[in-house]
């Protein structure tokens, strides 16, 4: 069986990942794919909507045979760290082609880019550090110091997220050695930070909105993500967003002494001083992330720097996940294909499944990061629901999804 | 100006109070009446139903003519610590008279017993140690220790919260070397810890326990109190309570790594492991408490441990702040009287006396500490009102009471 691989977020599931998903089935012509998806904290540092549990039954509806996850130290993280995860958690489940959405639909410009980026690595490096030193964000230095080098007009900007991390996958691929191939799909969507919303197909941005004010998003998702997302608010009562878990945020930074603040992930060059100094300032989390966004620290880092601290997350424990590389496979959820494919491969593959919290304990720091932080995603709910919820999540088995005609 | 101390908690101020604020200026000829009391958290480890400024005031209406708080880490403590802070703190304000409430409305038993226990040191401190090894709660083996002690049978039962109180205020006047005069009145009141309420003396349990099941409690407070508890709830929608603060506990027990756990105050012998386990165990303050509640860990205790885990406060801190002794004095609120006392006293006073929040920063580790947990006490506020309330809070200028006819 001919096994395809997709990274994926799906915040929350749509036309547009629809579309991905299928188009690259066919086009690899695989006969089961693999989606590793981040768990309960995205790349960009954001708490997802719903659990990776509706998130994967929305994957699988719409045709994913194995949903497995993506670990917390890899999926809040920079492209590189995040694609180096994702392809060796890949790679170990045996998928023999992945694919990516990009704007071209053709692989060969990433090649290419991982070429030049090969040749011209020491003076990247370089530019980068200068811009560093100027003040701006890593993301802009990065931008900036590729531009920098000469022969790069002909290749892919490096200012796109969906360039980056499709640059990273195969970057990742070289790196670890791995036979694996890349490819690439044509995407159909609006770009990841359009806002608009009209028609079957919308940003994964435009349709949070949307669901947040609201607004029905039904032209824009499958059938099978829209009944979950109902489901799951009547069910929770809520969507899970920053504004949730502001309070915790606000009491971690208050009570913890700096020393140990600046021991969490993210948390460089005095950082702490800065959020403490802060810390009510503002009446919610977005007027709290404006007040300490700056040249240097985007959105997206402050935000990462935010779930590590909700999260308890250090730099010390995620390296040290970090250096020993994915432990186990955590799986969400696998249709009927997927659970043959799982029985026919299991022997090949070189990490071990894991079906259970309980099992977790097994995997040393890993395991209780991973356990730690399912947890924290809950804490907004209600102590009896929260209460209930960690219960029944510690005892849930993996999705088995039946193709309903 | 003859000065009486008063140490108070006023959870809520009620009739029973009034009566005894009354009794002990009458009885002691006092000209101006001064009260130490508890500001965010008490003695039991709980936090206040109100805020210090509105206790305060009730304070305020009924005559008290200075309230000052007893600072935190004298406040949630042992009654030995915690009558050793009120004491200091009502010396350093030149108060020549201090008197508590008692049973019996005898102060030679208090005095009788501390004589007695100065003689019976060595013995008390060996039994109480022995006891200790069997696994008892402090409070039961100092209760068992006494009662081992030949004589013990003329003197007060020390197993009485306010026995214990009475005794230690004496003690520390003594310890301490202050020529301050203890006395005591009648009190008219129901038990501590009866739940019983009828008629205009009631018991502070049982006027909490009315007030938060709704029940109407004016017939055993003063007016001013019942007025302000209704203006409370209609300002800040709620009354403190643990229930309130469970879900930042929970996020901080899940969230901290075991050794910075233990470094919280009452932490010991390992605690930190009973709070991780039993985390989920529960889906209230008051379950948790239940499921973590021993024959060596009473509720008291535990309930302490909670206020400085919930605070994030160290035993180091804590000793830290102990060590050096109160550092000033933080006036919530005057009378007419009270404002000519300090006027003409103040140079006197061995403490400096701080009015506003801001003054805090020049006092180190016992003011960051003040700070900190009057900002942790708003916690439970939604984030708007929690903003304007550190905000507001931190601009307060005390109470300034004109009495009313």
């Amino acid at each position: 069986m001919r096994a395809l691989g997709l990274v994926v977020e799906y915040n929350p599931f749509h036309n547009g990942h629809l579309h991905h998903l299928t188009q690259a089935k066919q086009q690899t012509g695989a006969d089961v794919v693999v989606a590793v998806m981040s768990g309960t904290f995205l790349q960009r540092g954001e708490p997802a909507l719903l659990s990776r549990w509706y998130r994967a039954e929305m994957a699988l509806a719409a045709g994913a045979d194995l949903v497995v996850e993506l670990p917390y130290a890899y999926s809040v993280q920079t492209a590189e760290r995040f694609a180096e995860g994702a392809v060796t958690i890949l790679a170990a489940l045996r998928c023999s082609v992945l694919n990516f959405g990009s704007e071209k639909g053709e692989i060969a410009p990433f090649y290419a880019l991982a070429e030049f980026m090969n040749d011209h690595q020491v003076a990247f490096n370089h530019h980068v550090k200068q811009f560093l030193k100027d003040g701006v964000s890593y993301p802009k230095a990065s931008a900036q110091a590729f531009s920098m080098l000469s022969g790069h007009e002909k290749l892919l900007p490096l200012d796109q997220p969906n360039n980056i991390l499709g640059y990273h996958y195969v970057k990742a691929i070289q790196r670890l050695g791995i036979s694996m191939e890349a490819t690439t799909t044509l995407r159909i969507q609006a770009g990841y930070h359009d806002k608009e919303f009209a028609g079957p197909i919308a940003s994964a941005t435009a349709i949070r909105k949307a669901l947040l004010s609201g607004e029905n998003i039904e032209t824009a998702v499958p059938a099978h993500t829209a009944r979950l997302i109902q489901m799951y608010k009547r069910r929770y009562r809520l969507l899970h967003t920053w504004e949730h878990y502001f309070p915790f945020l606000q009491h971690k930074v208050l009570t913890t002494p700096l020393a140990e603040l600046a021991k969490t992930a993210e948390c460089s060059e005095g950082l702490e001083h800065r959020l403490r100094d802060s810390l009510f300032s503002a009446s919610s989390f977005q007027g709290w992330l404006s007040a300490t966004k700056s040249k240097r620290y985007t959105q997206t880092r402050l935000q990462r720097l935010f779930a590590h601290l909700l999260t308890g997350t250090t730099a010390e424990e995620n390296a040290a996940i970090q250096q020993s590389g994915p432990a186990y496979i955590r799986l969400l959820g696998m249709s009927e294909t997927g659970k043959t494919y799982i029985r026919e491969n299991k022997k090949t593959f070189s990490l071990p499944i894991v079906t259970r919290q309980g099992e977790l304990r097994r995997y040393g720091q890993a395991g209780e990061q991973e356990l730690r932080i399912s947890q924290c995603y809950w804490l907004p709910l209600p102590p009896q629901a929260l209460k209930q919820e960690v219960t029944r999540e510690f005892q849930q088995k993996p999705i088995n999804w039946e193709k309903r005609s």
